[in-house]
């Protein structure tokens, strides 16, 4: 296996670990977060799964080597549960940013309980019930992806419409993934615009219906990806395209926002805000 | 629009807040995997968007609030790049856990380099490279969902086999949305297991292919949610399928896990750091 943390990245200022016993994947996201607000190149390597003695050691000399090749302290943001990894990763010439025994000790001390220390999620009932909920969402986003069907819509907790290209497929996977949220799409076409109406399957459902739109001449830009020098791809047709579904979400009453410029995660989570803010507790 | 605040848990021992200034995924993926770590039971309540004085001022009185009802004080898990912002949900009577706050000090000292305290994802061009990329995954491997297309194969970065319900889609879909990889993926059907050779449009790619199975057990339960009663749910055949694929994996030298009590997030992760390595230092 090629060791990724030889991989040189040009004009690097620093190098940034994001070291975690399970995914990662928190550790990569808050540590992304924090370093986009320092206007400085970070060669950014994730050591994920580090479980045992032996793979901290390992973490420690690639931190190490990255402080001996850039010649300034790599800055380590981890997340490791077990006091014993953290305690060895903490011994690398590195900045240490350790979120959770930041965090833990003083959290025992207001809970008057003490942390179990426990590897990764724990895989309990609860869990087990969220994760099916997740991968029952997935399948009806999938299903319902690009009005491929009209069966139990009832089921849907979003229907999210807008013309080809708003971005409602990539949004409804990530509010099924993420939100265990049941989203159905349907694409707004010009068959919709030349009747004025909304497809008739949807009007039963009005309530749950949020529209993405886009700026045309983004919009373009993506089509054209798609089918190059298409009338599809055309900047006027887009311009009418967005038009009439802004024109006709308006006239329908239905809540919608422009995609242009802003992340799946923040489509997703304004959607969901709106839509359905009860799920913001549980 | 609903308080959310109000929505009850039964039994819950205290109140967990997560606030954020962006979507709050952040914020409440790292307090989540905290808590988990005490056996206690938490209404969870994420305050996404909180991007202004008011909206400060709102979540503070949130916070009050659940303290009154709890008699507790609440936990707050915050993202808040604005200081202004920070220092307003600061005097909330809740155990303050500040991600941003507690890490960017000693951070602006050690790179000499003050913070830009900007909301949310810097839309530069990197990230809208980034962007690009995880639209153009997602749609690659909803395009190369469940062996629908054999077209341009050579351009996926992985490719899944595994029985039916073994997890490749979700799997697939997480590794594109999450890591921007183009995923494929290709089920294992009970003509290839009399053929006992892995469907001939995959051979040129086998470095490429992981494997996925899972225990015969819950394969049936998850396929009998599906088709209750079938002979493709009954455990005999999850068995059978199950056996001769571990077996064909296992001959024509293909790598595999099980996707058995692993979440989403665990074997995408997993899977990258085996095919992928490179893609863990960017």
């Amino acid at each position: 296996m090629p060791d990724s943390s030889l991989v040189p990245v040009p004009h690097a200022d620093r190098t940034a670990f994001y070291i975690s016993d399970g995914t990662g994947i928190t550790a990569e996201a808050f540590g992304h977060s924090v370093l986009t607000q320092f206007n400085l190149r970070f060669r950014q390597i994730r050591l994920p799964f580090v479980d045992s003695i032996d793979k901290a050691h390992e973490a420690v000399q690639k931190i190490n080597h990255a402080y001996a090749t850039d010649g300034k302290r790599p800055i380590v943001f981890s997340t490791l549960v077990k006091p014993e990894l953290a305690a060895v990763v903490r011994q690398a010439q590195g900045m240490q940013m350790d979120l959770i025994q930041t965090f833990v000790a003083p959290l025992e001390q207001e809970l008057g309980v003490t942390a179990s220390h426990t590897i990764g999620r724990s895989h309990n009932i609860a869990d087990s019930v969220e994760y099916n909920r997740r991968i029952d969402a997935i399948n009806f986003s999938l299903a319902h992806d690009d009005g491929q069907s009209n069966l139990n819509l009832e089921a849907a907790d979003i229907i999210l419409v807008g013309v080809s290209r708003s971005g409602k497929t990539p949004t409804s996977l990530y509010l099924a993934m993420q939100y265990g949220v049941k989203a159905a799409n349907y694409p707004l076409i010009p068959d919709d615009f030349e009747r004025g109406k909304l497809p008739p399957e949807l009007l039963p459902h009005k309530v749950k219906i949020f529209g993405l739109s886009i700026a045309p001449d983004r919009l373009s830009e993506v089509r054209n990806e798609r089918r190059p020098g298409s009338k599809y791809a055309a900047l006027e047709n887009c311009r009418y395209e967005v038009n009439e579904a802004e024109k006709m979400m308006h006239k329908e009453g239905i809540r919608w926002m422009s995609s242009t410029a802003k992340s799946i995660e923040e489509i997703a989570t304004m959607i969901l805000q709106e839509i359905r803010p009860d799920k913001q507790a549980y």
